[in-house]
């Protein structure tokens, strides 16, 4: 007998379908119109902030809900300048990974380690956690930064704890001060990550937050949800997709054949925006300038052809995974890393998530429908 | 101006509710029903599995849904047996940890960490993942233990990787081979936690599979969801509760004096049961064999005296966590493990959905209402 024999499954229109459509927060954190192509972080249009803004202020902007001005600005500065450093179990736990190990795995297993050094660890009051907000977005790049110095066989550098994070990510990373441009640029690639609605990893964050858990907690849970190919594993996947190319190649024949093969052309179309990502029109802007200065122009024209080619023959847009791939890989930066430097932005979004979710909390827990037996008699081991 | 004038919210029912209500999934893995006080593993009702099945085989069943023959539960117990070792480095992450560390951090922190050394930790096909369930529900066991022996200065003892899992973690917590009744209520207690439909911490770790993402990301999100007083730290907060008390106190009183203060007193009732919680009933009976073979009844007598006077005074009747509490702490445990030892159980009832979202996979992702602003002018940092 099955239990299932008199179940209607059409009952449960929601089953099995990844909760589509079932508007389940309220928020005040940002706006998709994904037919117009606008985004909108508490109030402002990212193209505002991208060219006029910084990370350190769309952080300000995620958790406060308003700008800074100029002293909370620069107090912020400060505190994110003043906590880079890692504790030195969380480096040595680092020097102990091997280049085998995945980064995203290596970025998650420190983040849940600095709980052990964080006085606040267990404190999930909305002062604590947001002085853990701080603490952790200035750990992040350092984390990052520490982990491919070392795969590399190079030195681990000390944070300057001067300038932005997109400064001293770039130091700690390449081992020189960036220059203007390319800290402008890493900059403007994170303000554009920072926050997206309700996608995958902040549901997660606020999913693991709604049990009282702390932010360390719901940070790391996140990151699992992040590095996920259907959710922050694109940009590597579309830089793989170019590495195996050559500078004479011809690029519209190539993509030509993958449409011809149906394989996937990664880096276009997404679930919400039905025009041109808005982010994907920033960083357009930016891989040109960039490639130019870096000598590294075919990259840009293999991506305009690209991107000429899916809109003839396909129709669809380039998304934001699409053009901070080869933004990203003229600064120089290993395809792997691109998740976790995705995680180093986003922990502006989730912090802010968690910070909503906390002052209006609730158990995150929908129902499941079984469809098993029931009544089955047990018997021992031996007369199975 | 604010863009919400105009939301009716009553159009959105969900909306900051914890999607209760909805069901998102379905599953063979567990049935339970509330008014009956019933829970069934994939089949089988646990009246029978506690008392004639072992952890080992609820391992089996919940993740093929069907219990094992004579040979496959000798393969899996060798297959767990062999695994419990932990590579040195995490060791060596566990001797670093101070007797401040949250033990749900640590073991969060440790899980994570073995993505590093195990060489499937990103491949996800169904093959792989069983492996992994495997090794992880292995070694949580030996973590949890190298961290109560360090943070107590003893010696971290090796898996002596023969018996149970119930016996192995007993011998390398307490340093000595538990007697029969000792192993025995352990593994009750591991068959009474591993499988809860759909928890908190089970769909946090379904919500991680669905990017794609791999075992040790969901688990480590799991235990993030498991960590949070409104979840697994129940146990624990039962157990402070009777801690302040002394042997020759009126428990009556304490309790009654608690509810005329309207204090909560924990360990009572349950969301889904309206009944005896039947997991509670398995470890009451067990609770008091448990008490007087190790010389502390008075403890068995406060539960039962709390029991009845929650029953005369509110009707309500204690849920697992009540007798839990009491069971670990007559064998010696320290209250704040209980939590990990609840994720030591519930590690199969995870991996068993994870099993089950990969085979069906949809990503998980409600959608948010916007509150806020749309159209706030920027001025630069000066102006502001």
């Amino acid at each position: 007998m099955t239990s299932n024999e008199n179940i209607d499954l059409s009952q449960y229109p929601h089953i099995d379908r990844g909760l589509e459509g079932i508007v389940a927060f309220s928020s005040r954190k940002s706006f998709i119109d994904g037919a117009k192509g606008e985004l909108i972080y508490a109030g402002y249009n990212i193209d505002d902030l991208a060219p006029k803004s910084t990370f350190e202020e769309v952080c300000f902007l995620l958790w406060h809900e308003r700008l800074p001005n100029a002293d909370e600005l620069k107090s912020l500065h400060a505190d994110l300048q003043s906590n880079r450093e890692l504790p030195e179990i969380v480096e040595n736990y680092i020097k102990s990974t091997s280049p085998k190990s995945e980064p995203m795995a290596v970025l998650r297993t420190a983040v849940s380690m600095l709980a052990d050094f964080d006085d606040e660890a267990r404190d999930v009051s909305p002062e604590a956690t947001y002085r853990k907000s701080i603490r952790i977005t200035s750990k992040i790049p350092t984390i990052i930064a520490a982990f491919d110095r070392m795969r590399n066989g190079k030195e681990i550098l000390k944070p300057l704890s001067e300038g932005s994070l997109a400064f001293d990510f770039l130091y700690m990373l390449n081992g020189e001060r960036p220059g203007k441009q390319a800290e402008k640029v890493m900059d403007m690639c994170l303000i554009l990550h920072a926050e997206h609605g309700m996608n995958a990893s902040t549901f997660t964050c606020r999913s693991v937050c709604a049990t009282q858990s702390d932010l360390h907690a719901a940070v790391a849970g996140a990151m699992g949800s992040l590095k996920g190919p259907l959710h922050g594993g694109a940009n590597t996947a579309v830089m793989n997709m170019l590495l195996g190319l050559d500078k004479g190649d011809d690029i519209a024949a190539f993509i030509k054949e993958r449409l011809a093969k149906k394989q996937k052309v990664m880096g276009f179309g997404h679930r919400v925006y039905k025009t041109f990502d808005p982010r994907a029109y920033h960083l357009r802007k930016m891989a040109g300038a960039l490639a130019k200065e870096v000598n590294m122009e075919y990259l840009y024209e293999w991506s305009e052809t690209i991107v000429k080619v899916m809109k003839e023959e396909k129709n669809i847009d380039p998304n934001v995974d699409f053009f901070s791939a080869t933004v990203y890989y003229s600064m120089g930066i290993k395809p792997d890393l691109y998740t976790c430097i995705f995680a180093m932005s986003r922990i502006s979004g989730w912090t802010a998530h968690y910070m909503e979710q906390a002052a209006n909390n609730r158990l995150i827990r929908p129902r499941q429908l079984y469809l098993g037996e029931k009544n089955l008699e047990y018997k021992s081991v031996d007369e199975r």
